[in-house]
């Protein structure tokens, strides 16, 4: 069993800040401001373990972190806010609009059309949406 | 959005650690054993997260939590394993049999009857083993 | 084998209809009036076998019924018209909107980070309904 | 509203009986009997709804249903011994193999190549059986 | 293993556009379109491979894959417009309004009642649509 | 809408059957002889559609579709033996044994730690199969 090694809690909750920002940019803002009026300690736990403990895992770079998070939430179907979320964030590190197609497209083969369909369509919503930005 | 007041790090993974060997019992040590040849960090992000920080929420009541996953893993139908373990872990924290056998009953509402069914026969099969132990 | 034991239909027809009346209140008349429509067996199925047979059971009280539920509901993350529904009967029966958001974010554990935030903002929105009824 | 027409219990439960022995055959039995240790009056809902109200209205023949369980069970992909026993029902209310692997197939369409996959050994292992029986 | 028997990709395209057609009518062409300026190659995958192989085999009739894809996509309940779609994919092959849905109540028993009702609710809609249109 | 410019079905067949070899390798093969005794097509429909049009696209390289495909089997749960070739798949292009459990690791952000747990696990048993071999 592992001992206990985990950083300092200031430490951990900045660092899971700095990534949530780099990595979700604005959207990630939005989700931690709408959650303070129903739970703001989830807005803790979010930052602190998706983003200060996984996300800034050296082992892994975000562009392929992206590439994951993107297929599983095109392949479960069932979380479309965090899908365009995730979309956005695979611009913002560095994926292009054809890679995330492509990512997409693959779920086809583990997820059937219709996730596939759903998440091209959430894609085209994103890349349009940055082009009027 | 909520201000940094985590506790240390030694004191939540005590915490977390503390609430898994209460809830899981020896089934929780087996998991966390199995994961150092695997992936060491992940029994450490297992103890702080769900047992560190949401179990140890002073808001509900274990037997109110337990409810809540042994509802879930049935519902979702696709982790026998730790289903099995939250229904050891709803005797540990007082929930009778026959409370939990309800509990996996109404998730034929909501999942279906063969989610019911195999959640009863995990259901079976623990209580069954915990006889003989 | 079980013998045949169920009641006269009319005192389970009339069981569920009571049981859905108090624990859904007027989502639950919304539902029924809507079947109307498409499929009026159906409506009769709903108050039958999910209010007369199951949440009618003694063996497990309301509060612990709607906590199961809404843990199912958040973690399976594809029937939001439903889980709103069983917010708001969480209310009905007894539970705290504290106790209602603890089981939501607990799910965050079985069913991830992007099913138990659906949760928190449904119940946002139900809360939020609430005050301003 | 519908008002209340269900049938007598005696009728109903018999007529689930009736079309769950003749739908699942021995799969069936088996099925209750292993319920008797664990939660009889599940045994009881298991009969009376899916068997005595949906299997047992006229107005689709069992061919059909079967079809329409064998699709579901495959896409879902999570009741692997139910989508057994819905293979077996398929073939005794007269499907051909041909029509159930097709079934099966047209799955990997909605639900992915590892559905139908799975779903496909789970029809040899069947088939198989049925061979040697 | 089988050896290379594939028609010419005129024909299997061909034919999956022509089945497309039939099955799908105008939905199908909205899909295509839609893909155009988003990813263009999915909407040749899309016509061969689900209409171009699978619907165009000869072993099971359209009403019949017409009751196995509502089944599913009622019951995996993430992929609300394709079942709508299926919907009216299935009055187009001969389904009855009934017959529809008697299938997706069914799955009431296999996938919960949220799912039927979300499928119903959905039924409700596209017979609306048609009968205005 | 695309016009026709699939290749001809003799390169398809044959560039997905290189594909599949050189991603899956032995267990490619297992799968379709393992599908020879009932259902030769599909074994047909594997090679062309997933391994012949997804996996031979030039836009995504084969580690990056390794990441996708390991991430979402993870987070659906219900698909182990296939998990399982796609984590030796992994391999197979180029993953460290430690960016395969890395991305498996995030997916309990996305799917919850049992998803996380039950992937960690079979990524042992494929680690520790391929040590012994």
């Amino acid at each position: 069993m592992t001992t206990d090694q985990s950083p300092t809690p200031e430490s951990r909750y900045a660092r899971g800040a700095r990534a949530l920002a780099e990595i979700d940019g604005q959207a990630g803002e939005h989700v931690i401001a709408a959650l303070s009026g129903i739970a703001p300690d989830f807005a803790r736990y979010l930052i602190e373990f998706p983003f200060g403990d996984i996300y800034s895992r050296p082992g892994l770079d975000l562009r392929s972190r992206e590439i994951a998070t993107i297929a599983a939430l095109t392949a479960m179907g069932n979380a479309a806010p965090q899908l365009k979320v995730h979309i956005e964030a695979g611009l913002n590190v560095g994926l292009s609009r054809d890679e995330i197609t492509d990512v997409i497209m693959q779920m086809a083969v583990y997820a059937g059309f219709p996730a596939a369909l759903n998440g091209l369509f959430a894609a085209k919503e994103v890349f349009a949406a940055r082009v009027t930005a």
